[in-house]
């Protein structure tokens, strides 16, 4: 077993590493920015090295820093967190020749897995359902011929592209050259890869997505699924699982398929398949994200498996015990308020010195939090500083609990979204669970 | 069902009640003395009445008050907590005079059980086991024969007593005098009645207690017990359920004999009977407390079941819908901090300004506060400040947990017990479940 993982992250998710490594016994390295000083996560690591300025570029994503603080540290492995460095396979690549492990898949499975073409050839061959779409497109020409042939409206979407970044719905056949034009320099400015290609576009989709575990040693699990419909700008902002749109027969008939696929390409570790669910209750698979999502909690309510311990035991080569029920039986239902530090209406980031802080408590409440009073939380990062999550005996109860948590939560000096999630709360087409990715919108421009 | 119930009690068991308030849809009431008009219950409660100065006999147990707030505000029944007017027979009687709901059991059955020598005349009828004892002491002399026929050690009690308070142990005969004398005189200030009775004294006792929940309608369920042996100067520090010194065999047996009690009683709502389990795992019935306990998260943690919502319901006369398993089946482990404001290693009352206040978070583990950063503890009341409830797939997962979330507790300006649980856990003893209620001295003794 690892003795020593240095975190390469920062906020509630490296808070989160911390915990894991605790409960294993495996000391931990924090990295941190010089805006991150006084942050949580530096706090309670065992150790902390500082990897340069706040500007990302130059610290959370410092790779040379980055190993040679796991070096001088004496780190067997390195944790990634989520974001950041988290799905780059050239790191993973590098921590492996300086004999670090890299917590996560191969760089091989993340190259297969992360690619969002390869993902979807690979999706074929296992029969994962898709929707209608295409290859790489090659020109203006090509995307318009194949926008015919899949039927309007598509969506063009970035090959190198993740958290709804380079995307562009087409509705008709006379925006196709000048929406090809803007996605793939949008490709190429963010992802570094001109690459698009497009695919039939759904109206109201649900964001639906499974959980997978596997270790070394062919162990592979699916926790179920996550819905995440409720976003605003492509970026989830609350959680849940069960899903209120799934059954046992979908949930264990998809497990089987994605079992599959997984042994059979050798991947390792966490990963999150992401599906788009349409009006019909279809489901279609969009990417993978080969590393723990932000929220993973609500999977570990439902199971009772702790997800990040479990990741870092596969990383490490050990053979996973867990009960091999299929599909995994849950326990209530589970639902995450990612907290952001921005204002509620505006969705404009809102740092600054947090003067105030009190965290809601009491049963079936999980608070993941990267922040406390007296911390100045820093403009250079996203805007989450805090998860709650609650659990209840059934999704009335999960809500209620909620809501309440929600009340209790006080965070004086900034702005944050609380006053989105409770709105969201009263909603009554939230609480009947009629939701889609257009949720958000609606409830925002109907005013709280 | 309810529409208001006013909480007669402060702190963390005030926002627990709360809590259970919201998720039912009930509104609240919080009373407050002069001492805590910035408490966390005076913020978190729908309204808030005044009832008195700091001195509790002025203000919590202020009972003309506590009915005119409750009548003031339309409240249709009153949570007591514990402690405080909990287990008070005569106020439930007014409140039912008063057309107010005392959510307990009725007067009747809180006497039955409530007065300990009435609690184990049923506790004989009903077959659970007890050290063997007497009934009331006449005298000194009385109480010299009585222990000779016992066998010393033994322990004097006091019939009104609870809490460890008015207990005296008496090793050999010529004690028995001056210990009589002691006992009956602490008997009469402490509880306003002089009655003492004798029993077999365990050298190195474990403290187990099993939870009961029944209803209006004959459903009665055991929810399994928690152990509670490490204790200070008998008030309970550490608690968990399971407890490592049981099994499902004994848990059965126990369960439906308990069951029955309860129910041939009329016994309603929660209730807790405490037993001693002696070095060779035989349990003893001590006494039984009506109403909910201060430890019972570990119980909701490891069955899922609300207990403060149930008992609510219960009090409405709702006909409660658990399942009916014998024993229940308990989910993985959990184990509760009791978070004092006073000196680790003497136990001396530490209240004051709090300056500095950081929850811990994350997953397994729920905390039930009454304070926050820039709050006064009063010195007016018991030092409980904060409860810490650590849940694990095992004992070792809940430990580790726990630790963890230990490590992360900051509460800064006064001093906490927090050192005292941090040695304990590092115990290997404790560790490995070898505990009885002198293991606190122990530890204490040897120095952290």
């Amino acid at each position: 077993m690892f003795q020593k993982i240095l975190i390469a992250n920062r906020g509630e998710i490296a808070m989160r590493v911390i915990r894991a490594c605790r409960l294993l016994g495996i000391r931990t390295v924090a990295i941190h920015s010089e805006a991150d000083a006084a942050a949580l996560h530096v706090r309670f690591a065992d150790e902390a090295v500082c990897v340069g300025p706040a500007e990302a570029s130059k610290s959370y994503l410092n790779i040379p820093q980055i190993i040679a603080a796991a070096e001088v540290t004496g780190a067997d492995a390195i944790h990634p967190g989520y974001g950041f460095l988290s799905e780059n396979a050239k790191f993973a690549e590098l921590c492996k020749k300086c004999r670090l492990t890299f917590i996560g898949p191969t760089a091989e499975a993340m190259r297969t897995w992360g690619d969002k073409v390869s993902a979807r050839e690979v999706a074929k061959r296992f029969g994962i359902p898709m929707l209608s779409g295409t290859g790489v497109l090659k020109s203006a020409a090509d995307a318009a011929e194949q926008a015919d042939r899949v039927g309007y409206p598509v969506i063009l979407k970035a090959s190198g592209g993740g958290g709804g970044r380079g995307m562009r719905i087409v509705r008709e056949a006379s925006e196709v050259q000048r929406s090809f034009e803007i996605a793939t320099q949008e490709a190429l400015s963010g992802f570094k890869n001109p690459d698009v290609y497009l695919e039939r576009y759904v109206e109201a989709p649900r964001h639906i997505e499974f959980q997978v575990l596997a270790d070394q040693h062919g162990g592979v699990w699916t926790l179920g699924e996550r819905e995440c419909s409720l976003q605003r700008r492509h970026q989830k902002v609350m959680e849940e699982s069960p899903s209120p749109a799934m059954d046992n027969e979908k949930r264990s008939r998809m497990g089987d398929i994605l079992r599959a696929a997984i042994l059979e390409t050798g991947y390792t570790g966490l990963g999150t398949l992401e599906f788009l669910m349409d009006e019909r209750g279809e489901l279609f698979f969009m990417e993978m994200n080969t590393r723990v999502q932000v929220e993973h909690p609500v999977t570990e309510m439902v199971t009772g498996v702790d997800l990040v311990a479990q990741q870092i035991l596969a990383a490490a080569g050990e053979r996973l015990s867990l009960p091999d029920t299929r599909p995994w039986s849950f326990r209530g239902h589970a639902i995450e308020c990612r907290i952001n530090a921005e204002d509620a209406r505006s969705f404009v980031p809102w740092p600054g010195l947090i003067t105030e802080y009190h965290s809601p408590g009491g049963v079936g409440i999980r608070v993941d939090s990267g922040v406390y009073g007296g911390f100045r939380v820093p403009s250079s990062y996203d805007s989450l500083v805090a998860k709650v999550i609650a659990h209840g005996a059934n999704r009335a109860e999960a809500i209620a609990r909620l809501r309440c948590a929600l009340d209790e939560f006080i965070i004086g000096g900034i702005r944050t979204n609380i006053p989105l999630h409770q709105a969201l709360l009263r909603d009554p087409e939230v609480v009947a669970g009629n939701i889609s990715t257009h949720t958000i919108e609606r409830v925002v421009s109907q005013g709280f």
